[in-house]
């Protein structure tokens, strides 16, 4: 059994081991190939990591991705100082905590709208975990179009009209759910609650909307469906599966077989992310951690080089840059294999069309729905928000809209019932919301419940 | 005779007594027909609700709408605690009161235009009260549009021309008045003075302004006619009734014989709320007002569902909800056994129109006057100001300002002289205004003869 | 000889009397014709008024407009209180005063803009002086078109041009000028300095600079030109009447009979003003200062009611109320009479012109300028501004501008020399500023001058 | 050897010495041709000005520009005070100074993007060199349209393209760079750092990033060119040289000679300054300072008025002033002696072209490159944004980036990636950065070379 003090001698670049849930592990190899990058690594160098760690990775990810001879084993807990979860950002400032100010269901009755869903979880949320969902690339260009174009399109309000009767309910990609809209695909809810998507999959499956989970969720994805199939009263089952396509065709076809066995009915595969966005909010926040941990070692720093990556070389022979665990090449030939490893499980959609051209593409090539999005704004600066792709494709493809071939989704700022009207009214199948689902699950089930209840009110 | 300690024990949705006016009334069966909603009564469960309840109804509403054998007599008035008014918005600071704030001689010489009046009230107004009145729908678009587009209209000065005589006297529907505006109907002016409507209508008879009554008003509208016959010196007599069409016929009726007994000369009927717009400053202040009251029972809150409703069921089979106190069902055919059970008392006007067509469709269906308004912005978010409504006619539908068969009316953001003159000048035929009358309530009659004097000051 | 205490027993509307420079004066009956207003003169019922008298009426008014046997003789002037003037913006704050704050040489050392004038202004000004020329119509909407709309219109830089050798220098109505702006007509500078207008007249002369001297100076406006011809070293002589056509139409002509004999070089008409803007911060400020003075007497204030005015009848035949002192039936055949009157002194322009169709009718009326203009913002509420207005003209009557038969003049918001060459490529020929130069006044001669030199710097 | 004493009688207008790296000079005659003005100096009067000189003259620009007979010769150091440098900023406050606000390291490691590194040299950069930098023309319109302009540009994201290999390398003017943009000339760099021009010339060559040095650099342009070329791994070689068109020929010619015997590989000419623009903060700075200065002579000021020139005269014969260093007269003829000065020694730009007609003139003109500025707003108040004249080409002179004879430059306003990939996508070559540069200069080589990185993340 190791000690605390073995481990802690092993803090550097060049020898650099992590404690996770009382065992030890030799990260030095790994550091250069860790998706979250080395600095965060470097930074528990030598030290526990579990507080850090766990509400991030799905169960078991060490024990898949580090080879097993970098399992050191156990590590005598009384040895060495745990570490502590990050605090929330009220936490942060000091003053003495009104414990109200944490009680759920108080919460809860004073959330009126998704606005003051967002509110209560800053109040719950860790100060990273906020930070993470929050961000956006960049100079915020695409968040902005998404909270801004909503309010260009007005509604007419025809009157006397008999409206006793409204049934929102619909069928989306052949499944059944009370409500034209569902969660969309939001990585690592554990950030946000122990139970993280867990909750989502039980609000979704209880209240008769859909669920599209993330490839990058908190728990593994057998966990999640099982969630909703035990709440659903047997009735919906729009349960979906956003696929990133990685880098290594592996772990993707990985996550393919992961959606078959889980039972997710549809593919939503994200399209917009070959590099992944740089959301200058999370960098910066990683940023002045890290200036606080390595103060120290400033001086002593290596010129700033950009990690080499996997043999490709540019014209003048020097390696290229590795881009992300996105893949770099992902492009509409890939379909191909996509299918042929999904063997008709369910229907396709494509996640991340932001231009017409490219829904045009998209319903050539045969899939069952295009969905618009901008990725909430975390991908490319100045991107036209969705609601103002779906005007575009009204107005220069018409016919997708009007040929029905397709279904069209979108997400990106929605927040009001009066958002989800207009969509429906321009040609939309039904919208989603992330972020606002993501908050909510920082007050558990009850929050999920709720912020699907803020949503349909009326009915 | 009760004693207050024997009402304080029903204080559970199970059985449920509230005092007003010294007298105690079980409320268990009615909670859930409350059009107020069962919360605000949980709150006054056991105890005495007369501050509350005294100026938002009209005389006799509890005798009328709750059954005999609910009645359940007088209560000791010394064994329980009076219910305090509201406190105003600067009582709520907590700050030692300047009684000059209040002295409203001089708040009214200080009151140059319609938002001096808004100041000015809220100094007066109870918290709930301002609230009330100043609340609109979800995120205030379509109070927004109000405010903002009557400044996309400007004005085109011609100089050189005599006007030395001016005359803005005319006819509305039939009726002499001296300006063209009226007061628009808007519900419970006895939140703001205990003489409420009657203020109203003392202020327009004497100024020869028109009046447009609420179905909703805090006195009997045969007390508020006989208010203003008695000021308008025999010359005015522009006093209409607002029609709410109400879930049950017979409630519509009983309103359509008070307005044809208190001698109203015309039937404007909204046609705007099919549900009641969520006013979300309005439901916070509940929310709040709620957390706290409640603060204890949190844990045992029974899960969110709607109430159910009138015994309809939609296509599951499960029951509808109940969509409000309004007809859900209202429609153009209605507008026949409405005329009937109105004899051609005098004109009808539709009050909430939206678009150019549903304009169009209202002259078809032969009213005598079209009242252009998004219900100061309370109903549907992001619905268009009535200007906008207004120029959308002159550019579709232009015969319906040509023609002259109908008057058009409108309001929403009127504040200003200007306004007016903007909106004739496009064809209205007179404006109206609301919020800035209510307002101007809370300093009585003075108040409202001010609030008409700041709008025709150069005459 | 009077005593103080016997002028102050005449301090009620039924025998107000007061104090000017040692004299005292029964005002009683002139209370309603006063032009500034009957509460002014009540404030300072049995009281000295000199402070704030001078400042605002041109030497000998009171001689000039009260009856013989209303000057009641001197009153000895140790047995009463002289009036203080009002206080400064800055003393208003009660801290203690910077003396730097009101070094002249040095805040004119610090002014690079006339923005920075008129802050420099604000400290030396008194409160209802610097509110008086700030202020504007209404809800300010006009004031901001002339803010807002020079900035709608952007340069266009053409490179690699010769400009070594710049003259701008020409001929405005036959006068020459060394820059294309001029001095605007602007009330009562005597309210910023002492020396008034006189400022405005040796700054403008010395600098070779137009003045156009408002109908309502606080000097005569023979003193006015002499200290023009007095400075302008013999070789300017841009020194305009402008002209407000009063309700009597005697005051008309001793105003032109003044332009003549004081050798004005144009008659510059006023045709904007049939009645007087409703300026809220100028009337509010009045109506705290009298809610302070009459506190006690709120409570027998009589009902408000319009003033009654010159024997005109409405259709009703009720009296029509004084609408101000200048004409409201001003039209384009009154031409006739003012030209007569004027005996072809100079040439004539029309100030105020607001729409392209009234600067074609000024065309055909033969006169020799259009001056667009909305009163700097003080008359109508949304008026558009003269910059908009030239845009409307170019647009619609091209020949007014190509022509070249009249001069066509503007002012409103011009506060960057990139201002003045906007309007001058649009076709204007030439601007003028009137706020600006109020506020250099403060700071006197050497305010003039360098209110002018930072219109002109690069030259 | 002089005294400080003897020196420090010398302190007025009619005689002015100042000390300068321990030696006296005699500056009366020169203060009307010092380009900086004669305040600065007479500022220093009679005093030490090193400090303050040093970092804004090239080396041995007084020995160049003073005639020898002012020389007068060393004084002793012991005998005067030592003229400090202007305070930072942050010293300003009079707050005790966290040592980590200067810790370059760290604040490099926290800038994540061009604005981070501009507050990152806010805390290091004396208050007059900021605010040299930052500052612009008049109402500042030209440098809000630079920002301005980039958010109405948006960016419509293709997907699913293979995007593994990207290179961003090009050819500019003939010379390799590894990036589409370039550092823009911008006049002392050692106002922000002692090696000023050479860390720029340090990190674009390391970096593969062409540099257009300034005439008016800090450092000799052979110093700056050798710096390049020692750090350019022998592999890139877009070093080129601003060109200043002065007043006085043999000032361009002796510029033009410098460039070629540096080895700069282009000529850059502006085009857009034939006066200085009105940087009113960099002006207010410097009058504030005056006003600290000089507060006692105030009374004695002489009366303003404008430097006379150069002999020119106007129409009436007054002597035309100076209007600074630049030429006023430069036009498009003067191409031909600049031309043949330059001897083919590489190809010429323009920088400043600001409309589509003068781009298509400058094709004419047979230019190698058209470079759109508006000078970083600091020249014409409300000039177009160079992405806005980019538009206007592609609109209305579309052959001019069809026809490709020349290579399209701009500046203004980039400060994020986005900005590059937009203007590119609209036909421009490259882009170029000014202020980000300089501000990166505060923090050296390394502050350079984090500059770079910032704009080319992904790569």
């Amino acid at each position: 059994m190791l000690s605390g003090a073995e481990v802690a001698q092993h803090k550097t670049r060049s020898s650099c081991w992590v404690i996770i849930n009382s065992k030890a592990y030799n990260v030095t190899e790994y550091l250069d190939r860790h998706p979250g990058g080395a600095t965060i690594l470097l930074q528990y160098a030598g030290q526990d990591a579990t507080a850090i760690y766990e509400p991030i990775h799905p169960k078991g990810t060490i024990e898949r991705f580090l080879e097993p001879d970098k399992h050191l084993g156990p590590v005598d807990p009384t040895t060495y100082t745990p570490s502590n979860p990050p605090k929330s950002e009220s936490d942060q400032d000091g003053e003495p905590q009104d414990p109200d100010l944490r009680n759920i269901p108080r919460l809860l009755s004073l959330c009126l709208s998704l606005h003051d869903i967002e509110r209560a979880a800053q109040k719950l949320l860790s100060r990273p975990a906020y930070i993470y969902y929050a961000s956006a690339a960049d100079a915020l260009g695409a968040l902005q179009n998404n909270a801004d174009d909503w309010r260009k399109i007005t509604l007419r309000p025809r009157v006397m009209r008999n409206v006793r009767r409204i049934d929102t309910s619909r069928t989306l990609l052949g499944c059944r759910v009370k409500h034209p809209f569902f969660i969309a695909p939001a990585a690592r809810a554990g950030l946000a609650h122990e139970d993280g998507e867990l909750c989502l999959a039980r609000g979704a499956a209880r209240m008769g909307v859909g669920y599209c989970v993330s490839s990058v969720a908190s728990f593994p994805h057998g966990d999640i469906s099982r969630a909703f199939y035990e709440n659903n009263g047997g009735k919906y089952d729009a349960l979906w599966f956003q696929l990133y396509v990685a880098n290594e065709r592996a772990v993707t076809l990985e996550r393919i077989a992961a959606a078959k066995e889980g039972g997710y009915k549809a593919l939503v595969i994200t399209v917009d992310s070959p590099v992944i966005g740089k959301r200058e909010d999370d960098e910066r926040y990683r940023a002045e951690v890290s200036a606080e941990s390595l103060a120290s070692s400033f001086s002593q720093e290596p010129p700033l080089s950009p990690p080499t990556g996997d043999g490709a070389r540019n014209d003048e022979g020097d390696p290229l840059p590795l881009r992300g665990v996105h893949s770099s090449t992902f492009n509409w030939d890939d379909l191909g294999w996509i299918r042929e490893a999904w063997q008709n499980s369910g229907p396709i959609a494509l996640k991340g069309i932001q231009t017409a051209e490219d829904a045009a593409l998209a319903v050539e090539y045969g899939v069952n729905a295009i969905y618009l999005s901008n990725h909430g704004g975390r991908q490319c600066d100045d991107a036209p928000s969705s609601i103002q792709t779906l005007l575009e494709i009204r107005r220069f493809y018409p016919w997708i809209i009007e040929d029905r071939k397709v279904e069209i989704y979108l997400d990106g700022g929605v927040r009001r019932g009066a958002d989800i009207v207009k969509a429906l009214c321009l040609g939309a199948t039904a919208v989603s919301l992330g972020r606002p689902f993501m908050y909510s699950v920082a007050m558990g089930n009850e929050g999920v419940v709720r912020a699907i209840q803020r949503k349909c009110r009326n009915v």
